[in-house]
């Protein structure tokens, strides 16, 4: 970390900054320049937000030189990490294509669309039971019932079921049917989460928030591997900008810049990214092309009569054709699709 | 709400709507026109997302009439909502100046600030416990024994307290403690946070997400209206632009706009939406001049040695001076600041 | 274009309004709801802005059905536009490459740039020879010299040439050089510079602008069509958001909404998109899976002696090595890669 | 500048970075800590982009220390400028009301606005004669016409007028009547308009573009003071961001900023920066309030009728009620509202 201080810093400022390094337990680099005086704080700088410095008088700007996070980095663990989930691992060679309804809404919407993905392609099954939805007054999710009906759709199919978390209150109780937590996007912030989530060997997919930097979903994720957690899967659904054609917009780059940054597996959510169930297989082939490790897509028999994200969904026809042109272009990316025998066996899970 | 159909839409899909709308207990009123048909749905359409018709076929695109809230809204609650404190109310022709330390670090620290803001003319005191940052290895807060601090600050110079909760969890605890909920930016979208402070009757400060829109935030507060808690103040604290030379960008519309959808009170926090010690002033004059009903700014005794916001936060020499701006503004606009007795009193709180 | 009254607007606002519509030409389809009455205007009403209406006393909104431009739209002409270049049209089965340095800066470095893209695939060379540059202070470039040598690589390798214009005073001078004019990101409104443009013949790439809407780019595209000009193509080039890892985030939604909206050709810059050379490739490959109909990349034979750009610069043998990729990709499309023969042999180009 | 080698670049990399700081004429600083090796550039380095160095290889990033533009900057010229307009200065103890309608519609509706303006307290008088639409099928102004109702209106009343320029095409013919040029949104980055207008000794009101940061409107008004028209203000007129409730979001905090930052004085137009008339005053009272020298407000004898801009204009009425406002703010400030005496006299202007 470098605090350059202005030109007309006192030498009583320049002290005080060097004073507080030491205190911190780091060594000092002094270097002065005819322009600026600049001060390197060397050793595990990660952990300190570059705001400790910029209140102290005569500092211009603080620069940050190693990321502020660590077991997150390629820099740390150059390898990519492949998370296991039943079967199939997300991060290698194959690409996971999850896939389900936004809401699990009734037992036979959700077994008919857990066989009608398995069938068409997909590796595991999505589908909420806690719903954040924007309005107090909008369906808010089966809760527990959901989950049974999900337990009983994976008995069915041998997909295992990725489920969205609200609270740590919820976790308990969901740790006995869940193989996959999902952290919304409304949620990738909510610290307490995370760090529960840390203390459990569950796989997470943690979904970049509405207007998170990339560097700030990395933080979060960092919450989660800090806890011991090492089974973290990033997912790009969209950011908020001025454009109003679509629900969000696909943050693209973000796939070839994560893979730089990090070892975790990068995921994409073309449904909440773009809002249309007519773009949705564009930006998932997309998401492949760039490298992305897998999708995750919202698949609705009847999308007319889903009480949430209907617009977006997909029908199971429309998914198949999905995931046959993205086996396409996986395999150009000299990759295959995930699959799952049929038979579910998950690897250990739970607490730590 | 009017659901307009396609050109070229199908009397079946037409139907496929009315049924729905005949199906929800509303009213349809049929316009054919050349163009394009349109379905008007009357009756209680607050509840009801646009997205539960943009999945139909045939659909062209979904027009809300009404606002999606409805206990937040200024049509159906024309005059200013007032909200007690203790000995004054915000929402009315006192502006209310809360001012304090972003985290609580210390008896000393915190005691100090209190004198200091007290003097200077605020009417609470704010202080961080449980603190939501970006990185695991920042400074996390003190937790209840702040809040013990805090009860103590208050017991001197008879300022309410103002404290931020990240999590039902934390419901309990600080309900004994504490004489405003502040819900952060960060968990606006929080919905079992909010959820469980609409079973109270403390007063919650509610601040807007980095990338909520105005509607959101709205929609947010009538999350804990909808639990039976009126007591609900709005916070603008900026939002998340492209721009980078302030820490976020003050949407100084919001103020005029919220005061005309809502009844609810409106606070400006300037040293959130600008990041900068030097630039809060200009903007806490700003706000009172658009409407606002208080500010809330970060003060503290020595901010080099603060362990977050240090940046950002006023000297209390400074804020003293602020707070003599900010009365001249508020006398122009036909009011005055808020003060408190030194005397505590708190309104009836905690659970409903 | 419907206009929807106030609940309490008076029956005089409403005649206002019908006056009004009336007075345009237009027919006027009247629709008294319970909860609003709405005033449908039904004509040809691409013309008209929706706020020629909101500013009538008791009018609440105004939705426009109809789209606000018509010659770029696909529902006036559904089959997809052929731009005739040389040799080679883009929009077809053939996905356009676009290859060049961000500047002209030499005779042997256009020359040997131009050879290499040719050598890997290129079908057009780009180069810049009046510069848009933030700063006064930097390389404006080279001007009709800069011209005279893109000419000459254009001898040299039967490469058309793809050159910005910054002014419609530039446009009788640049005419006798140009196959394809660049309108940048900046000039996207320039309305005079467009105008001037749709009096020729030459096809136009038009970039959208840093924070221009899908919509506003094609009411941009409209003016150069409105003038007769029916050689136009989309660029997306990245828009400005909060994300900062990147120089700007890659609207990738756009490609199928373009696609979906109008019948012009549609191109991704991946190198001003993304702005760094190591995630062009990615990026460039996303956009032909997401449909797109060509790239234009920045390539540079020494990118640490670029005068602008070195950073976004592919080498020689990195976009050889995209090129393969790209066109692999584009055999998933069923589409191939163009290419020109050596022989160039524009179409008729110039004023109309 | 700073240029900051990765921690594994060789010392090849960072010689070539150290020869191109010597061939520039800079001199070098070299600082091999622990952690990085620092080069720093000294010398004139305003003019250099960071981009030089950052496609160097090795090299981690580039830190600019003093700021891209010079002319502009408060450092250069430390006290506020002047700009004279006719009778009045703009930037100093007194707020400049600049008033009028969008476009200049015919001779009755200016003249109206020009007397009804200047009662109420404006001492300038906007009108718009070349319009930059966003659809070609829009009202594009009266032009030259326009610009003679502009002059009797000033002569009627005394008021100078401020006019948009839209290309350097006009320059000649709009000298001969103009006192204020000024530089659309759209234009901001219109570099020939900018040079061209750098050549006149008429003053400049710049706009902010869109998607402009605080610092590029400060690069383009280098553009102009580079060419020596000292005379330029800068105008916040909102941004573009997520928001819709408001057609942009006003940039408060952009007036300190740009006050600390540069010497030259600081407009705000809340017309556009809000899009609403309701919401007008409030961002007028609070631009006042954060120090801005003056607003520029659409005034229209009869929004309804505006052929552009109605929803946003003020009737007279309000516009009075408004001004009367902003001088009770403006004298809490220390500061007065600028007259005229009715007599116009300009300062000398037209070409340098």
């Amino acid at each position: 970390m470098m605090i350059i201080m202005k030109a007309n810093a006192t030498p009583q400022q320049t002290e005080a900054v060097i004073a507080q390094i030491k205190e911190m337990g780091l060594a000092v680099h002094l270097s002065q320049g005819v322009e600026a005086t600049i001060i390197g704080a060397i050793g595990e700088t990660h952990n300190i937000p570059t705001e400790r410095f910029e209140s102290f008088d005569g500092v211009e700007l603080v620069q940050r030189i190693t990321q502020p996070y660590k077991l997150a980095s390629r820099q740390f663990h150059p390898e990519d990490s492949l998370i296991p989930v039943d079967g199939f691992n997300v991060g290698g060679n194959e690409i996971a294509v999850i896939a389900g309804p936004c809401s699990v809404e009734s037992r036979s919407q959700i077994i008919e669309t857990a066989i009608a993905v398995k069938e068409a392609g997909a590796c595991a099954l999505r589908g909420g039971v806690f719903k954040p939805r924007t309005s107090p007054y909008a369906f808010q999710g089966l809760g527990e019932e959901g989950l049974e009906l999900l337990a009983e759709a994976r008995e069915k199919t041998g997909l295992p079921i990725v489920v969205e978390i609200m609270s740590q209150v919820q976790l308990d109780m969901m740790l006995k049917y869940v193989d996959v937590f999902q952290v919304g996007a409304r949620n990738m912030q909510n610290f307490n989460l995370l760090r529960a989530l840390g203390e459990t060997r569950t796989p997470v997919l943690l979904k970049r928030g509405l207007s998170a930097s990339v560097e700030e979903l990395l933080m979060s994720a960092e919450y989660i591997l800090a806890g011991g957690n090492q089974r973290v899967m990033l997912c790009e659904r969209g950011i908020r900008t001025f454009e109003t054609s679509t629900r969000n917009t696909t943050d693209i780059n973000s796939i070839p810049v994560l893979k730089n940054l990090t070892h975790l597996p990068v995921i994409l959510d073309p449904s909440h990214s773009t809002g249309h169930a007519n773009y949705v297989a564009a930006v998932a082939r997309a998401a492949i092309a760039a490298g992305a490790d897998g999708i995750i897509v919202e698949v609705h028999p009847d999308p007319a009569k889903a009480v949430s994200d209907g617009k977006q969904s997909l029908k199971p026809e429309a998914f198949a054709a999905m995931v046959k042109q993205v086996g396409q272009i996986a395999q150009i990316m000299g990759r295959g699709v995930a699959s799952v025998q049929g038979q579910y066996s998950p690897v250990k899970q739970g607490w730590a």
